[in-house]
Formats: C-alpha cells, structure tokens, sequence
C-alpha cells in the first residue's frame, strides 16, 4: 500500500477516517520523532517518518566523534533499520519545507505528503544570540557532518603546528592550539573535559613538542558557574575536576565579537583562537515558524496540555521545539533529550485515544534527573530525589546508561569495545583526516625553503 | 632534533654524511612506504614519511566500506599511531609537488624536505584509459572518499526509488538502480559480489518493493574471463558462483563511452545507468612523472634490480609505481600489494646496506600466490606451488589473512566484530548518508503532489 495512500481531504476530520487507518507524518527521526514512532508500532494508524538524514543520531555522544574518540556510524543507527519489522511504519527521506495545516500537509524539497495527524519533532538548532562573527567562525556541535568537521579542523591544526614549528616558527600564528569553548553547559563541559584527553594521545602523536606546553583548553561561560541547574557542589567539583586536568575556566565572561584569529569578550580582552566551539545554547529549528502558532523568544512553539496546537488538534509539536510547562511552575521543560521522549510518546498516545476512541489526557513530566561527564572516571548525577553522585560512581552511572541508550545492539557492542580500548590504552583510534582529499586549499604563511 | 635538520647539500654523496645520521625520505603511506619505514625502524637513519592524508589505507577492503559493511575507520589507521614507538621516523602530512633529484629534496604543497635517500612509493590511480565521459560520470574505488562518495550514491539511488516509485512512478529514470562495473579483476569480482549482497539487506529496508527485483548488477569485462592470470577452474567457479547469486557477466565487452544516464559499449548497444564503477585498471601515480626517468606506457619508472633509478642511486621506487621485471621473465610484476610490501622493504634494506658498509642486493619477489572473495562463504585462492582453493575454505583463508594484514589491533578487533554481526544479522551497519546536510542540492524530478 502506498505510504501516502490513506490521506484524507481537509473536511474530513481525522477522527472519522473513511475505511482507511488514519496517516500520521512524523517530521524528525531525533529522540521525539523516533519515541513517537514506536510508540505507534502496531497502533491501528499508518505512520511515515520524515526526516533529512537516513539516520537517528544519539545526540550526547556527538562530543565523542568530535574528539576522535568514536566514529559516526557508533552514534548514529539508520532508521529504516529500526522499523524493519513494522509494517506500519515507512520513512521517507527528505527536507520539510512548508507545513500546510489547513490542507493537512507538509511540503518537502521533494515532494508533498497529506497526512490526519502530524506530529512535529524537528528539534534545536545552534543559537547564536546574534553575536557579531559567530556563525562564520564558530564551530557548532549539533550534527554529525559538525563533530566530523570539528575533528578535521583539530588535528589538521596539530599537523601545521608541527610544521611550522619546524620550518618557519616566527610564522606560526598567535593561539593557534587555543581551543576555546562558548557554554559551560553539559556540552561544553563534556568537550573540554575530552580535549585535554585528546592532548594526552596527540602528546604521543607528536614526539617533538610537549603538546600540554603549547595547547590550551578554555572555557568561557556568563553565569558564575558551569552546569546551571545543578547542586553546588556539583558544579564546584566539575569546576576543580576540570582545572586540575587543565582547562582554564573563565565565568561571568560574555562574548563580543568571533574572528577568524580571536574571540573578544564583552569587557574588551581579546583571546586568540583558531577554534572556537560554540556551546552556548539552542533555538528550535526554523520549522516552528513554519506552524503560524505561538511561540517564545527562543521560537518555541507554545503548545496546549495535551502538546497539541491550539488552534489544530490533530497537529502536535513535541520535544526541543515545543514550549511546555512544567507542571505546576510557569517554566518550561528544558530542551533535553528526556523531555523529547517522554512528550513524543505522549503526542503518539493521545493519536491512539483519538483513534481508539478515549479522551486525551494531559502531558506530565518525569523527571529522572541530570549527568554529565567531565572525562576518565569523572561525571556528576543528580538523581529526581535529590540523591547527587561525583567521580568514578557517577561515571560508571553514566557509561552505563549511555550504552544502554544507544539503538541497536551493534552500535551498544561497538562503543563498548571503543570505549575499553580507549581508556585501557589512552588512544582514539578515529583520529584521521577524511576530508583531505577534497579539501579546498587553504591560505598558509608562505612556506619556507628548508634545504 | 629538527625532521629536516640532517639534509645534505647536493655535494655531499649520501654515503658519508657529516655526521649526522642519513635522512630518508618515503613518499607515500601505502602498502610500500609503510613496510619501508618499518623496516628502517631502528637503523642509524632518520626517517621522514610523507602523505597527503594521515592514515594508512588498508585497499583490499575498501569495497567494503563502499558497500556499507565497514567504516572507513576500520581499514584506515593513523600514520603517527603506528611509529608512536620510534624515535628515527617522522610524519609530514602534504602532497609532493616536485622531486628536485638534483639537489635533493622533495617539494611540497606546504614546504621542502631535503633528503640523502629517497624512496618513492606513490602508488596508482585510477586510470579511464581515455574513454570518453569515464572520468566525469564513473565512480573510481582508490580512495577513503571514492569509497564513502559511492556509498552514499548507492543508498541515495534507493531512497530516491522508493519516493518516485510512490508519487511518480512515469518519471523514474531508465535504469536508475543499475550497478554497472567495468572491470572483471579482484575489484570487480569483490564489488559485484558485495553489491548483491547488499540488495538482500536493502529488500528489508524497503518493504514496499523487491529490491532484487528491481535493481541489477552488470559486471563488464573486456576480456573473455574474470580474473585473468587465475587458473581456469577458478575462474569458472567465480563466474557461476556470481551467476548464481544475481551478477550479470558480460565478457568480451570494451566500453566507448560513459554518460550521465548510460554506458555505450563497443558494439553501439547501450545499458542504462546512473552508477558506473570503474574498477578497469591502474597506472603510476603523476608522482612518477616527475622524476624525469625512464616509463613504461601506465606510467610506471624502470628502476634497476636494486629498485634504484639508473641515474640516481639514492632515488628508489618501489610499489604500483616501479616497473621491475620478474625474475627470469620480460614481465613487469603486477600492481598489488605484496610487490608493494616487498619492494618497500628491499629498498629500505638497500639504505642500510650503503649506511653500514655493505653493497646492494637485487630484489627478487617471493609470490606467495593470490585470493579474491566472491561474497559470503564463497572466494578463490591459488598458492605459489599450485595448489588451488575454492567456495567456504578459501573464504575463510581470505577472511583470516584480511584480518592478520591490517593494521593495529583495534583494527582488526572492529572488523573480526564487524564482520560477525553482517555474517549473522545479513545487515551494513554502516548504512548511514552522512553528506546529506551538505549536499548540493540536485536536479530532480519535479515533485508530483499526492494528496
């Protein structure tokens, strides 16, 4: 049966289908899409999958193919894959670019797909908070094409630091091993903690400069302290945690303007840096504005209780781009991946009510808590009642739900294996240039004659 | 102590330096100029190695990642990883732009190195042999990119089918999933045989239509068997076998022309395709052009029985690049990866020889026989003596020796896993498009709309 088959015109309304199952379009295949999905494996509807990539990517592991220590195919696991066993569900790969919700449906770079339900989950991009230079010069780290680009960039910078300081030393520029990161949020905090490891491998990598000498990891964060939202003394342990391993932690510091050669900050210092990684924050993907719905500064789309529209109750926004209230607070839910997939299977549910003929019932959130890893045997975890972890315990918690998280039973088995091999050996095995080949020429002091 | 700081000026003869030890330089991390950096490994030299890109291919097993079976980091392994241990040799990443024998140093694409010994293992490219449209409309299969580019046409090809056979089936292209390779050798035989094994994973990922109804392999050969130069009841057996499996053989076939949407064979008839895979042949890499010495007609340089240049005896050349005749016979030894080993290891042997006092030795290749894999449990191997395999014995022979020459133990530990998991589950793990972000966009069918 065709995936679009079972499309019904605007003025029948999805709850009474005329025979066929109702046609629910799923746009993204991140946590939120994904958890619909399954959600609605075997459920009386057919289901497409819309997303750009073939691929679900496990988005907190992103850091770990930046930094060499695993490789794309470990994070990310193919989506027709999954439902290979659903007869239900089909994917269709492709780009949303419009949304018609009067006529039920979306409009792709390649085609069109009606659809009684619509249930958008296209997540967060990078934010940039309209800072002067930053999305010319700044690395974002929210794609797998990004974590593969940033790899690229860091070891190409080694390969011509070891060069130049060979050859034409005068000419090496100013803070070229300076790695500087904007965001003292999990990410950024995960990332740096991995770049000083990455300097212990690349140490050996490179025989004839003391690679901890030269190269430096700093961190830069507004608030006062790294990991907002969690106990202090978690933060202050991550703080000491990272300082002793060698990342320089700048807080209360707002960035001004991103160069090509250095980062200015708001109170007029200048830090030279080739690398700057942006971990600053999150905007929900441009498709929210798609929606003609309500949304918040950050382009949120503001959602009803049960997460759908409004305005259109068979449209549901879930995930990093749906404004929902924590239950009784006036704040939102954070943009996290336990969020996406709790508010995605609830989207899902309340698609089978309907069809299935119950009332719909209000999203409430269970919050489990929050981890994050600083690096080798180092992690914080706050569980929901209050219970809080630091150092090795914390890491093993983290180690063990991350793998355990991960889709398919190949990619668990392979980032295992990664991952002993890595911390037995203090290697990262992907540590290699892909790009080379193909890599447009770039501009580099004028080499000079050896001989 | 400076990489370059041991050069010699022009007057000096390589044999007595001035006290500092002898600098070699090796062009190329293949096959050759690994084994000869190996070989030099604690000799009174110092040793620089020179890529273009960072890693060490492992090219027997590139089909696979083309094939979605493998990540390029599994047959590809970091150059510095694999000489962490060694004080004596060096890595410079650049692409070698000029070889000034004269004055003897090496020009980069980012600097000079100047070398008292040199050993040229640049290997082979792919070479179209002047048909017409090859170069712009094949894919080629020797490098990690070529690899990935073709992985990702071959998954897109399938997502497009899917889509247009759904919402537009009158605008599918004529032979839109054709496989044609050209070129009935190892590659060819590996590629056709990888190919159709992939189809049976595809026809899971699309339910809605039999994938090995609907795409076809096309193996086309020039001369009247594959695998020239195997005995002939091996070569019976890998066309039946390929038969049997789903390959279509054409022998006795030369290409005219290459196009965008078909081939055209000698005899005017045409097969429609968008994805020609030229594994037809090889010649030297440019590199050898520059040398200005003596070429055979793929472009490889006649070097002397110690694999030395006539003209310049501390010049070596060794691999896909040297001509060097076969003991006893006018023949030129074939293009493939123990000439390669061999070689390199008797040029560096030929430096230590002039280093320590002694003289130099011929090169005399030890033919331990050859192997090709048709697909699972079935390859063809013939050793020296004569002695000839077939089917499931052979497959395993050539699985364990894979597995043996690559590189590092991580290597061979991913790819043992790796292949378990295809062997078992019949899946690619690495079924992933990882260009799509990035992708220009492409001319398509106009979209039809379907609701």
């Amino acid at each position: 049966m065709p995936v679009n088959g079972s499309s019904s015109n605007g003025s029948a309304p999805p709850e009474s289908p005329a025979g066929a199952p109702p046609h629910v379009v799923i746009i993204g295949a991140g946590f939120g899409g994904l958890q619909a999905a399954k959600a609605l494996r075997r459920s009386p509807v057919e289901v497409t999958l819309v997303d750009r990539n073939n691929y679900h990517k496990f988005q907190p592991l992103l850091y770990e193919v930046a930094m060499a220590g695993l490789e794309p195919d470990d994070i990310a696991h193919n989506v027709r894959d999954i439902f290979r066993n659903d007869d239900n569900i089909r994917f269709r790969m492709g780009t949303v670019t419009g949304i018609d919700t009067q006529n039920q449906r979306i409009e792709l770079d390649n085609g069109f797909i009606a659809y009684d339900y619509l249930i958008v989950a296209g997540g967060a991009e990078v934010n940039y908070f309209g800072v002067a230079g930053a999305q010319e010069h700044a690395f974002p780290l929210k794609n797998v094409t990004d974590a593969v680009n940033l790899r690229h960039h860091t070891l190409r910078q080694f390969e011509r630091y070891d060069r130049l300081r060979q050859e034409s030393p005068d000419t090496i520029p100013d803070g070229m091993l300076n790695f500087v990161l904007v965001g003292g949020g999990p990410t950024g905090v995960e990332m740096s903690g991995a770049l000083v490891e990455l300097f212990d491998t690349l140490d050996r990598d490179y025989p004839d400069f003391d690679v901890r000498d030269h190269a430096r990891v700093i961190l830069l964060e507004m608030q006062d302290a790294l990991l907002q939202g969690y106990d202090d003394s978690l933060q202050d342990y991550t703080r000491r945690t990272l300082e002793d391993r060698g990342v320089e932690i700048e807080t209360g510091t707002t960035v001004e303007r991103v160069g090509a050669d250095a980062v200015t900050l708001a109170d007029g210092s200048r830090i030279p840096t080739h690398t700057l990684i942006w971990a600053a924050g999150v905007q929900a993907s441009p498709l929210a504005d798609l929606l003609g719905a309500e949304q918040t500064r950050s382009g949120q789309v503001v959602v009803s209780d049960t997460l759908a529209l409004p305005t259109h109750d068979n449209v549901f926004v879930v995930g990093d781009m749906a404004a929902m209230e924590r239950d009784e607070t006036s704040d939102w839910l954070p943009q996290v991946a336990q969020v996406a997939i709790q508010s995605g299977e609830h989207a899902a549910e309340q698609i089978r009510n309907n069809v299935q003929g119950r009332t719909r019932t209000a999203f409430s959130y269970s919050d489990y808590g929050q981890m994050a890893t600083i690096g080798r045997n180092a992690a914080v975890a706050e569980l929901a009642g209050g219970l809080k972890f630091k150092g090795i315990i914390a890491w093993l918690m983290w180690v063990v739900i991350h793998i355990a998280k991960l889709v398919g039973f190949r990619n668990r088995a392979s980032v295992f294996m990664d991952w002993i091999y890595n911390y037995f050996t203090y290697k990262r095995h992907a540590r290699l240039i892909l790009d080379s080949e193909h890599a447009p020429k770039e501009a580099e002091s004028p080499a000079a004659p050896v001989a």
